[in-house]
């Protein structure tokens, strides 16, 4: 069985959608999504407000509440049994986002086993054959074949092989 | 810089100290460390009460507390200078265990970045050059080299290199 390592944030789960709802929660302004293109996290935000909205990560429920993203749970369900699956997400830079994430997992995507799962800082050490992921650094060192999960903050980057949402990545590997 | 990968409980943390001291305390017994020698985890402890003691993995700061292995603070401080190195818990089945080691690791191992910690569930996920470990299984798939810290669960495994404790760590690593 080939081993497929999956991120959690803006793969899984819609963390940009999630900073976006707590941005107009705090400040009564809907951000659109489109603005955050072609910029690294948070950089499509008002310069002045780019800390606060760092700040979300550490709020109870944050990673709690993310949306699933679109056609996510049935396709995972399905990559479950014909890969080696593993969920790889850099969630230890947001302690409180440990026992979160695992709550969301148990919630949406029941099958996934506690083997499964792997909270890291950087992700350099895992090893696998495909590996799916928003951030180009999390892609740069993994010695298998990487895929770039389209996000706003990736738009600009060319050098992946790109996924841009859950049905094409149904198509690359089912 | 080669990686070097150390595993958390029973090689930097005394688990098993951990274990026989919530023992004593429940139950009034000083269960003495060799009477666990060459048995699975907790196979030294009477039968009808190792649920019990399982149980204490769930418990509130269980993790939080553990005494740091004799010479670990010091060789660990060196080792962080000339490796590659990470620490890889299989922490995820423990869910409360996952802020409780972050925190261990904060107070004991201040030097020890964020990105340098993985909690995970499986360690096949991992690739490195040494991994240092007490578990069997968590070697067995390892791609680099693989040492077994001794511990009394492990005595009856003879096909790794051992490694006794933190003197002989540093012996060979530094």
């Amino acid at each position: 069985m080939k081993r497929l390592i999956v991120d959690m944030d803006d793969v899984m789960a819609d963390a940009t959608g999630q900073f976006l709802n707590y941005y107009e929660k705090e400040f009564g302004v809907r951000v659109l999504r489109d603005k955050l293109n072609f910029q690294d996290e948070l950089q499509g935000f008002p310069e002045h407000h780019r800390e606060a909205i760092y700040q979300y990560t550490f709020k109870k429920d944050f990673f709690r509440t993310m949306e699933v993203k679109a056609h996510c749970q049935d396709v995972m369900k399905r990559l479950n049994d014909q890969y080696d699956l593993f969920i790889v997400s850099a969630a230890v830079e947001f302690p409180n986002s440990l026992t979160e994430k695992l709550e969301w997992l148990g919630e949406h995507f029941p099958y996934i086993h506690w083997k499964q799962i792997v909270f890291c800082g950087s992700k350099a050490v895992v090893r696998g054959d495909y590996m799916i992921d928003d951030m180009a650094y999390n892609l740069d060192h993994f010695n298998g074949e990487k895929f770039l999960f389209t996000a706003p903050h990736n738009l600009q980057h060319q050098q992946f092989q790109r996924l841009n949402d859950w049905k094409e990545i149904e198509e690359r590997f089912l």
